[in-house]
């Protein structure tokens, strides 16, 4: 952030009067341009005893599998942008249950919601963010091209929960890998 | 937003090819400058049976009464944003219970997140954004002079599930109100 998105002034890093961190900040309009975590949300989305998966067609991780999700846009709930990201994804249609994972991971600014859902029919295919989709029984799940650690996460304790015949919310959090990816 | 964080050019607004929605862009340096929902944490303090609760003193709902809450940092978890809100806000040391509530509230384009929580000692007094911090009994709560619904509404299935003597999650959706609030 070089330039003040209000005013057009160049802004400055420091921290604001009664604050406790630095802020981007314009001394021209006086603005300060918070900047602040961000909502990934998704679904689980089944089919007797399947789950549906989408191989990425986009930047990061092309060609790895995933739960459909996606930023939350505004003037949507975390449920409806659960909905929407598996329509625009994998083309599906679901009837959410209950919110299931809730993971935090803080060295890229982030928070991913995964909603438990049912597929209401077959009549599903590649949004354009995906290469293919494909419904997968637990033994074929591509844990070594998972797309990234919420969605093994998310996967390891659907299945964990769906052998002690009850499913709970978990919040975690993903800590930064030790050998940073490239 | 009038112009380019990053070069200084003015935005124009229009959906990007390949987007489904209008979005803010930037056409001298190909930025696009997306806008998402932001995150509220923060956490229902609880000692023997009373609640913490914070008199603003700040606007919006300068003198009126909230869990200790507020917007999620960068490089933290939901937890740790949690945790630290409630020290800021009411110099108060807690320990998280399970997450309680999460509450989309779409037409202000927020997430608010409540964890309970246990006071670790009665050494708590107001933040620089706090008038008063008090502990409440149920029967002493000020509901009509509570700052936000996600916090009426975070109280109710509290004192809805101490009654039934187990607490669960709640996702729920504040919809806007039929007369807006001035």
């Amino acid at each position: 952030m070089n330039f003040c998105s209000n005013c057009g002034a160049r802004i400055v890093v420091r921290v604001p009067e009664g604050d406790t961190l630095p802020r981007h900040m314009c001394d021209a309009c006086g603005t300060i341009h918070y900047r602040n975590p961000l909502m990934v949300v998704g679904s689980i989305p089944e089919w007797e005893g399947r789950v549906l998966l989408c191989k990425r067609a986009i930047e990061p991780r092309l060609g790895m599998w995933t739960l459909p999700a996606g930023f939350m846009e505004l003037g949507e709930s975390v449920a409806q942008g659960a909905i929407r990201e598996t329509l625009e994804e994998a083309n599906a249609r679901v009837e959410l249950g209950e919110m299931f994972t809730m993971l935090s991971v803080p060295h890229v600014n982030q928070v991913h919601v995964f909603y438990l859902a049912q597929l209401l029919d077959l009549d599903f295919g590649p949004g354009t963010e995906s290469l293919e989709v494909a419904l997968f029984r637990e033994d074929q799940i591509p844990w070594k091209d998972l797309a990234f650690r919420t969605i093994s996460t998310t996967l390891k304790h659907y299945y964990t929960d769906r052998k002690h015949g009850a499913y709970r919310m978990h919040a975690d959090e993903i800590l930064a890998p030790r050998t940073p990816l490239t």
